[in-house]
C-alpha cells in the first residue's frame, strides 16, 4: 500500500532499486561460494595457481596504494576548489564525498571481481580433467560475480547518495550533486586500466619474444620465466581493468541520464529521474537469469550455449525495459522504441565486431595472406584493416543517435537528448551478463595456463583449449560493446555538461561553434591528446617488456638447467619487474588525461576575443570533449579491432594455412600479433576510459571553465 | 602614370601580379634549357634515364587519360547541378570554365615538373663525376622549375579568372565564382598525388622485399627487376604528385584568401581582396633569387647550401610582404605582425619535423635501440612515434591561429579570420623554393640509382649519396611544411564556405553548432572519412605491391641469369604492372572523398528534425569539413614524420650501429622502414589533398545543401 503509493509518485521505486542491488550482491556472494566449494585440482596445479595469485594481489595491492594517493590529492584539489573557487561549502562537501565513493566503489567492484578469478581459474581446470559443462558453468559464474558486482555497486552508489544528498525532496538538484561519483570511478578506472592493460601486455609481449621467437618453446610453458607474469596480466588487466571500464561506464551513464531526466522534470517529475536506474535493476535481473541458465552438452560449442544466455538476457531486459517505460515514462512507446534501438545496436556491433576480427572472415584472411610476403606486409595490412574497420561502427551508431533522437523528440518535444541516452539505457541493459562473459575470459585463459604447465592429458587440453577460444571471442566482442556503447553514451554525456553549465550559470548554453576560432582549437587540442595519450600507453608497454625480454634472457643465459628443464625459473623477478614498470608508467598518462581538459578550460577562459562569448572558456572544452570522444572512438575502434584481427590471423595461420606453425608466415603473423597485443589490450581499453574521464571531468570541473 | 593610379585605386595590382606570374615562368623555361644543355653523361646512363623515362611518360599519360576521363565526367556533374540546381546558367558557366582550367592548370604543373625533373637527373649524375656544386645547382634548378611553374600557374589561373569574370567591376561577386579553379586544382592533384603514391611505394616495397631481404642484393642493384620501377616512382609519387599537392594548395589558398577579403570590401575595397595574390608574387621574386644564390664547396654539407638560399628567401618574402602591407593595406603593421606569425610557424614545423624524423635525435634512436628486440618492438616503438609527433605541431598550429586572429581584430574590427588569411599568406610565400627542395629530392634519389646502376667508381657514388641524403630531408620537410600550411590554411576555408553559403542563402552563417545531435554525427563521419580514406590508400599500396613481389619472384625463378648477373632483367612489365595496379587502385578512394561529403549535405539537408536550423544541411557539412579537416592533420603528421621516423632509424643502424648492416636489429628496421613506407609517401601525402579537397568540394557543392 505504502510502496504502491511511492510507485505512483516515484518516490518508491527508489527502494525498489536499492533491493534489487543488495539481492544482486546476494547472488554474487553465492556465485563466490559456489565457486570457492569447487576441487582444487592437483598439488602442481595449486603451485601454478598459487603463484598467480600471489602475483596479481601483490599487484593490486602496490596499485590500490598509487591510486589511493593521487585520489586523496584529487579530492583535496576538489574541496579546496569547489570551496574556494565556488565560495559554496555544501556543495563542496558532496562532491568530494561523491568523488571518494566512487572511488572506493569502483575498486572494490575490481578488487572482487579479481578475488573470484584467480581462484575460479584452477577450479575451472580442475573441473575441466571431468566436464566441458561443469569448467563451462564454473568459469561463467566466476566471471558473474564481477558482472553483478560491478552494476549492482554502481546502482547503490548513485542511488545511496542521491537518496542521501536529499534528491527525492530536491530532484532538480541532486543529480548534479553527484557527478562527482563518475569522476571518481572514472578516475580509479584510468589507473585501473592503464595499469592493468600495461602490465598484461608488457608481460606478454615480454614472454612470447623471447619464449616463442628466441628459444622456441610454446606458449604457457613452464620453463619460460615470464610465464606466471603473463597468465596474471590476464587477471589485472581483462578483469580488474574491465571490470573498473564498465563500472565507470555504468556509473557515468546513469548520472548523465539521471541529468537529462531533469529537462524533462515538468512531464515524469522524479520518475523520469530515477528512469535510468531502474532500467538498469530490471536488466540485473535478466541479467541473472540468462547466467543461470547456460549449459553446455560435452559436444556442444560452447560458444552457442553462452549465446543463449545472452539471448534469454536480451529478451528479458527488453520486457523490463517495456515495463519501466510503461510504469515510469507514461507508457510512451516511442521512448521505448528508443530503448529498442539501444538493443539492436549493440547487437550490430557485436556482429561487426565479429566480421573484422575472426578468421572465417575477408579482412582476418587478408592479413594471413599478406604473412607470405613477410612481416612487413602483415603489418601495412592489418594496420588498413584496422583504419577500415572504424567505418561501419561509426555509420551505425551515426544511425542509432539519429534515430532515437527522432523517437525522442516524437515521444515529447525537446526530449531528442533524452531519446539518446533511453538508447544508451537500452544498450547497457545487458551489461552485467556481457560484462561475466567477458571475465570468462581470463579465467578460461589462466585454465588452460594452469593445465599446460602441471602436464595434464591431451583430451583435457583439449577442453580447456576449447573454451579458452571462446573466451577470444567474448574478450573481442565485449571491447566492441564497451566501445559502442561509449559511443552512444558520448553525447549523453555531452549534454550532462552543458546543462551542468546552464544549471551554474542560470544562461542557457546549448551552443557550441567549432566555426569559432578559440572553439576550433579546442577540438582540435582534443583530436591531439587522444593521438598523446595513446603514444605514452603503448610506449609504457614497450618500456616495461623492454625490461622482462632482458630478465629473461638473464635467466636463460645464467641459468642453463632452466632450459633443460632441470631447474625452476624466477618467475617472481618477472612479476616484480613488470609491477614495478607498469606502476610507474601509468602514472603520465593518467595524469595527461586528468589536467588536459583542465588547462583548456582554464586557458581559454582567459583567453578572450573581441565578440567572443562569456562562455568562451566552457565552449572550448565542449568541443574539447566532443572531438577527443570522436577521435577516440575511432582510434579505440582502430585498436581493438586490429589487434583482433592480427591475432587471429596468427591463429588462422596455426590452424595449417600458409604452411601453418612454424612457417615463415607464422613467424611474419607472429610479429602482427605482438603489434597488435598493445594495441587491443592497453591503448585501446584505455581510450574507453579516456574517453568517459573527460566526460566525468568536465562536469566536475565544469566550475572553473565559467 | 596609369599604372600609379592604377595602384592606387586597387586596379593596376592585377596587371602586376600578372607581368610577374609571366616572368616567372619565363625563368621556369630558361632553367628548363639550362638543364637541357648539360652534358648526359655515358651511353650506359642513358639507357639507364631513358627506361625511367619512358616508364614516367608512359605512367603519365595513362595517369592524366583517366583524370581526364573523370573530370570531364564531373565537368558535366557541376554544369548540370548549377544549371538546373540554381537556375543560374552564368555562374553554372563561370564555375565550369574555372573548374575545368585550375584541372589543366594543375595538370600543366604536374606535366612541366616532371618533364625536366626527368631529364635532370641524368644530368646531375654526370656532372656529379667532376663537381658536387654543379650535380647540386643542376638539380635544385631542375627542382625550381617545378617550384615556379606551380606558383606561377596558380597566380596566373586566378588572376586570369577574376579578370575575365569582371572581377576589377564586381569585385565582392567574382571570388566566389571562381571556387571551381580550386576544386579543378583539388580534383587532379588528389588523382597525381593518390596514383603516384601508390605508384612509388608499390614498386619501392616491392623491390625491397625481394631484392634486400629475399635476395640480398643492394638498393638500386640493376639485378632487381623492380628498379626501374622504383625509380620511375620516385618522379611520378614525390615530383608530379607533390607538385599536384602544392598547386592546388596555392590555388585553394589564394582563393579562399580573397574571399575573406570580400568582408573587409569596406575598408580596403579592391586592394584588400588583392592582397593574397600580391603577396604570393612578391614571394616567387624573392624565391627566384634565393634559387639561383644556391652554391656549395666541395667539402660543404649541401644542405648547408641549400639552408643560405632559404633565409634568404624567407628575409626578402618578410620584406615582399611588408610592401605588401604597406601599399595595400593601409601599411596596417597587425596585419604584417600575421604574416610573420605564418612565416614563424614555417619554421618551427621544419624544427618539429626534423626533432622527430631524423637520427640525431631521441624518438628516432629510440627505435633504433628497439630493433634489437626485433621487428615487433621497432613497429611499435615507431608507431608510438608516430602518435606522440603530432603534439608540437598541433600546439604550434593552436597558438599561431590564436595570434593570427588576435592580430587580425587588433588591425580591424571583424578582422580575425582575415589575420589568419594572411599568416597563411606568409607560411606560404616561401612556396616556390620549398618546392624547388622538394623536387630535388626525386632528382638526386634518381642520379643516385642511375650512378649505382651504371657501376660509376666510389668518389662519384659518394657525392650523389651526400645529395641523396639531402634530398630525404628536404623530402621530410616540405611535408611538415605542407601539412603545417594545410592546418593553417583549414581554418580560412571553412571560413570562404560559411561565407560562401551567407552569400548564396543572403542569411547570416556563422555557428556550427556541434551541440545539436546532426551536426555532430556529421563530425563523426568527417573524421572516419580519414580513417577509410587512410585504409583505402595503404590496402591499395599492398595490393599493388603484391602483385610487384609475385613477378620479380617469378623473373628470378625462371631465369637464374639474372641474379648471376649473365642476363638482363625484363624491367618493362614491372612498370606496366605496377603502371596498371596504381590507377586502377586510385579511383575508389578518389571517388570516395569527392562524393562523401555532398551525401553528407543532401542528406542532412532532408533528415530534419523539430526545431532544426534551415542550413542544418550546410552546417552537418561545416561540421564534417572541419573535424575531417583535424583528424586529417593529425592521421597524415602520424604517418609523414612516423614513417620518415621508420626510414632513418633503420639509416641510423646502417652507420653502424647495434650491429650495422646485415644484423638481427638491420632486419626489424627494413621491416620498419617498409611499413613506414605507404604511411609517408602515400598515405600522408594524399591526406593532405583529401583535406583540402574536402574544402574545395563543400564551397562548390554548397549550394546543393541550402
Amino acid at each position: 500500500m505504502f510502496l504502491a503509493e511511492g510507485l505512483d509518485d516515484g518516490r518508491g521505486w527508489l527502494p525498489v532499486v536499492m533491493v534489487i542491488s543488495v539481492l544482486a550482491l546476494a547472488v554474487a556472494g553465492w556465485l563466490t561460494s559456489y565457486v570457492l566449494k569447487q576441487d582444487t585440482g592437483t598439488a602442481q596445479m595449486q603451485v601454478i595457481s598459487n603463484a598467480i595469485k600471489q602475483g596479481a594481489e601483490a599487484f593490486l595491492k602496490r596499485q590500490y596504494q598509487t591510486i589511493t594517493l593521487w585520489s586523496a590529492v584529487l579530492a583535496v584539489v576538489i574541496f579546496l576548489g569547489y570551496y574556494f573557487g565556488k565560495g559554496d561549502a555544501g556543495l563542496a562537501w558532496h562532491t568530494t564525498v561523491a568523488f571518494i565513493l566512487g572511488a572506493i566503489c569502483s575498486g572494490l567492484a575490481g578488487f572482487s571481481g579479481m578475488f573470484v578469478s584467480i581462484r575460479a581459474n584452477i577450479r575451472t581446470a580442475s573441473a575441466a580433467r571431468t566436464s566441458l559443462n561443469k569448467a563451462l558453468q564454473i568459469a561463467l559464474r566466476g566471471g558473474a560475480v564481477t558482472g553483478l558486482s560491478v552494476v549492482a555497486l554502481s546502482l547503490l552508489g548513485v542511488g545511496a547518495l542521491f537518496y542521501l544528498f536529499g534528491g527525492l525532496d530536491n530532484p532538480k538538484e541532486v543529480p548534479f550533486q553527484i557527478v562527482g561519483f563518475g569522476f571518481g570511478a572514472s578516475f580509479v578506472a584510468l589507473f585501473a586500466q592503464l595499469g592493468g592493460g600495461i602490465y598484461t601486455k608488457a608481460a606478454d609481449v615480454g614472454a612470447d619474444l623471447v619464449g616463442k621467437v628466441e628459444a622456441g618453446i610454446p606458449e604457457d610453458d613452464p620453463r619460460n620465466p615470464a610465464v606466471i607474469a603473463d597468465l596474471v596480466g590476464d587477471n589485472v588487466g581483462d578483469c580488474a581493468g574491465r571490470g573498473a571500464d564498465l563500472f565507470e561506464s555504468t556509473a557515468a551513464e546513469n548520472i548523465g541520464a539521471m541529468i537529462l531526466g531533469v529537462v524533462l522534470f515538468q512531464h515524469y517529475g522524479l520518475k523520469g529521474i530515477l528512469f535510468p536506474l531502474v532500467a538498469r535493476a530490471f536488466g540485473i535481473i535478466a541479467s541473472i537469469v540468462g547466467l543461470m541458465i547456460v549449459k553446455t552438452g560435452e559436444d556442444e560449442d560452447p560458444m552457442h550455449a553462452l549465446n543463449r544466455g545472452f539471448y534469454v538476457t536480451t529478451l528479458l531486459a527488453m520486457a523490463g525495459f517495456y515495463v519501466a517505460v510503461n510504469q515510469l515514462l507514461g507508457n510512451n512507446l516511442w521512448f521505448f522504441a528508443a530503448g529498442v534501438v539501444g538493443i539492436v545496436t549493440s547487437f550490430l556491433f557485436v556482429f561487426i565486431t565479429q566480421y573484422y576480427t575472426e578468421y572465417r572472415f575477408r579482412p582476418v584472411r587478408s592479413i594471413a595472406e599478406a604473412s607470405r610476403t613477410g612481416a612487413a606486409t602483415n603489418i601495412i595490412t592489418g594496420f588498413a584493416v584496422g583504419l577500415e574497420c572504424t567505418a561501419l561502427p561509426v555509420i551505425t551508431i551515426s544511425v542509432a543517435l539519429l534515430l532515437s533522437y527522432y523517437f525522442g523528440l516524437k515521444a515529447q518535444p525537446g526530449g531528442g537528448l533524452f531519446g539518446t541516452a533511453i538508447a544508451t539505457m537500452g544498450m547497457l541493459s545487458t551489461a552485467a551478463y556481457i560484462l561475466a562473459m567477458d571475465t570468462f575470459g581470463p579465467i578460461t585463459d589462466n585454465a588452460g595456463g594452469i593445465i599446460e604447465m602441471s602436464g595434464q592429458p591431451e583430451d583435457v587440453r583439449a577442453r580447456t583449449d576449447r573454451l579458452d577460444s571462446v573466451g577470444n571471442t567474448t574478450k573481442a566482442l565485449t571491447k566492441g560493446y564497451a566501445i559502442g556503447s561509449a559511443a552512444l553514451a558520448a553525447f549523453l554525456l555531452f549534454s550532462a555538461y552543458m546543462d551542468e553549465v546552464s544549471n551554474l550559470t542560470k544562461q542557457a548554453f546549448h551552443v557550441v561553434n567549432i566555426g569559432d576560432v578559440p572553439v576550433f582549437v579546442g577540438a582540435l587540442l582534443g583530436a591531439m591528446l587522444v593521438f598523446l595519450f595513446s603514444a605514452l600507453a603503448i610506449k609504457a608497454v614497450g618500456k616495461a617488456a623492454y625490461s622482462v625480454i632482458n630478465e629473461v634472457r638473464r635467466q636463460f643465459k645464467e641459468n642453463p638447467g632452466i632450459m633443460a628443464g632441470t631447474s625452476q625459473p624466477d618467475y617472481g623477478t618477472c612479476v616484480d619487474i613488470v609491477t614495478r614498470g607498469a606502476l610507474k608508467a601509468m602514472v603520465v598518462p593518467a595524469l595527461l588525461a586528468v589536467s588536459a581538459p583542465v588547462i583548456v578550460g582554464v586557458v581559454f577562459k582567459n583567453v578572450r576575443f573581441e565578440g567572443s562569448s562569456p562562455l568562451a572558456g566552457a565552449e572550448a572544452v565542449a568541443a574539447f570533449l566532443m572531438v577527443g570522444t570522436i577521435t577516440g572512438i575511432l582510434m579505440a575502434t582502430l585498436m581493438n579491432n586490429g589487434g583482433g584481427a592480427w591475432d587471429n590471423a596468427k591463429k588462422f595461420i596455426e590452424t595449417g594455412q600458409y604452411g601453418g606453425k612454424r612457417s615463415d608466415a607464422h613467424k611474419a603473423a607472429v610479429v602482427g600479433d605482438t603489434v597488435g597485443d598493445p594495441f587491443k589490450d592497453t591503448a585501446g581499453p584505455s581510450l574507453h576510459v579516456l574517453i568517459k574521464l573527460l566526460s566525468t571531468i568536465t562536469l566536475v570541473a565544469a566550475p572553473l571553465f565559467i
